[in-house]
């Protein structure tokens, strides 16, 4: 599936996601919740949060946090312009939590806020920050036709049982066990019936949702490999390797964009050419005054870095389009978009003066889209 | 116990280490094995080697490496200048590796190099950097008394057993059950009298130290609660994790020296204090020329930075004596050491020249220094 391509919802269903973000981050060793700990600059429970926000079939997002956390987590939603978020307040565990954000779908309770009940819900925790659409999707789709489903992943070490004086007991054979990861989907009624049959202990001591399905609603969870990225930031050190994913992952793409003229789409050929050895390169030839589906895809699928060489008189305008498409997309709330102007003027009497009149204006105009976290640079390049 | 400081063995007995390193690298992506990866620009072995090598009462370091990798494993050991270790052939699992390597202790295949069997054997992974000799001392310990031991961690994820139909059979309890990690450790005989009865099956598809000596020797392992820098690197991630936790260990700690005399001791006083919000100081006032057990303590503690304030005429002196402890020391094998020599000039008939020429001298001595990866600065502060 093209990421962002469709909005419809894999087998047809409605779609809406809970993420559990209540926990005290212990394992961290710091004083902020890990959650709300920042990864170049922004909380991770905002990457967890735009990661669902920007798959169009899922219509809302319950992120639900502790109540000394609730304004904090409001904080985050305006200043990352979220859209599609709901906060509700957390219990005192994971499960309690999880069925506080259940109930603003199903229950009088928060009626203040009563969400449209959808068939499938994903669960998945703010503390990963990298889910693609493609593993929700299959997450979703196996939901639908199993009642539940859940991303896993192969162990990374043996797990044994100690006996009651510290000794081993037994060690698991490796190959027949998973570890269980995030996302996680349920047909709602499922869910939220194992939630209501849920014992005091269940909810205070158990971690696991694919196991409630088990126990209350004879459901057997579908098992879906996930990929690495998947995991769960936990240590401090787990701060450090989502830095660096996020990092590696800013410079990966760029997309050279070039009008249709002859010139031009040599150029846009041999600048591709020259790139590819060291980025991921998409090279399009196209009009950006008209509204075109596989440059929308190249934006949807996260692209940050786009040069766009024109001839035209007025390089200005094409900018301007692409900033407004970019906009539109939104993907500028997650990091900053660099976009480089190249000016090829190719015209028998090109004059400094006029070229500097262009990059003058792309300077100004610069301005303002830095404040929209779009980073314009104008490059001119005049020959005869 | 204090790292370093003690020649001998917990419990007295005769140590050495096992790490397996054949692996191939397979979940990290890329096409060097991840012990071979280079973090902060040396390779991940060579942490872990030197993480044993630097513990004095481990006698030999046996490093199983496939055969296309023997010559790669004696270049790190020649370059870092790893003294402990002897290079041995493994086989094509982690099992038959370290069965490779206990055999150097005992059998006369390869008596070319045949080493003191020791009475307890370490096994650590090479793509373990981080191990402290006080979680190796406490499964050394265990393992004398146990037969066998193990460093153990909490879960992160709930461990779950799959059906033959891909859904999920049952989710296991998680406070049950705990990750083996590593270093494990077993009295010699007992590991390689379960490697001798194992089967091929074992050998082939067994990957748990522990659980050998449980099923040939009925040996039920100590299992030793780890700290979280246990953890195996794993995945491209990891070594982004691993490389941000080497950065920050370098810049932690900061050692003051100054010597006895009154206005130095004031110095060394007012520099700690103000830098102690910074960072972890130890601040000593003690004499270069004397061999100073504290002084040695904190350098095998591992501390990479030092300030040295003296008023002393010739300055330098002072300095190589440190260089001179350093270099014995062998701590800047691993990372570069900082020296700041500061000399305080407090004489009435102080003279820019004469200042000068004691900071040409340093300048002059630091260039040596450097090869040795030690870096000197010289700081002059002249008042009346």
């Amino acid at each position: 599936m093209e990421p962002g391509s469709s909005g419809a919802a894999p087998g047809g269903v409605s779609v809406s996601a809970v993420l559990p973000a209540g926990g005290s981050g212990e394992r961290l060793g710091g004083a902020t919740p890990k959650q709300f700990c920042a990864v170049q600059g922004r909380p991770l429970v905002s990457y967890a949060v735009r990661a669902m926000e920007r798959i169009s079939w899922i219509s809302d997002v319950i992120v639900v946090v502790s109540p000394e956390n609730i304004e904090t987590m409001k904080t985050i939603i305006e200043k990352y312009g979220h859209k599609k978020v709901t906060v509700v307040e957390g219990g005192i565990t994971r499960h309690r939590s999880i069925f506080n954000g259940l109930k603003v779908f199903a229950e009088n309770e928060f009626s203040s806020h009563l969400l449209q009940k959808p068939e499938v819900v994903i669960i998945h925790d703010a503390v990963r920050p990298f889910v693609e659409e493609d593993i929700v999707s299959k997450v979703v789709m196996a939901a639908k036709e199993h009642g539940a489903a859940g991303a896993i992943r192969p162990l990374v070490s043996t797990v044994i049982a100690a006996a009651a004086d510290g000794c081993l007991d037994h060690s698991l054979e490796r190959a027949r066990y998973r570890a269980s990861e995030m996302p996680q989907a349920f047909l709602f009624d499922i869910i939220y019936g194992a939630y209501q049959q849920c014992t005091d202990y269940d909810l205070d001591y158990g971690t696991e949702c694919l196991h409630l399905a088990l126990k209350y609603c004879k459901t057997n969870a579908k098992l879906v490999e996930g990929t690495a990225d998947l995991w769960k930031v936990t240590y401090k050190r787990d701060l450090y390797a989502a830095e660096s994913i996020i990092k590696d992952n800013l410079s990966q793409q760029v997309c050279v964009i070039t009008n249709v003229k002859e010139t031009l789409a040599q150029v846009g050929f041999l600048l591709p050419e020259s790139l590819k050895s060291q980025i991921k390169v998409e090279a399009i030839s196209v009009s950006l005054s008209k509204n075109d589906s596989h440059l929308q895809n190249i934006i949807s699928g996260q692209c940050y870095n786009f040069v766009c060489v024109n001839d035209k008189r007025c390089a200005i305008q094409e900018v301007q389009e692409l900033v407004s498409m970019l906009e539109k997309s939104n993907i500028s709330l997650l990091y900053p978009v660099v976009l480089i102007s190249v000016h090829l003027d190719v015209s028998e009497n090109n004059s400094f003066s006029t070229g500097m009149e262009d990059l003058t204006a792309i300077k100004k105009f610069a301005r303002e889209t830095k404040k929209k976290n779009i980073l314009v640079y104008g490059l001119l390049i005049q020959y005869k």
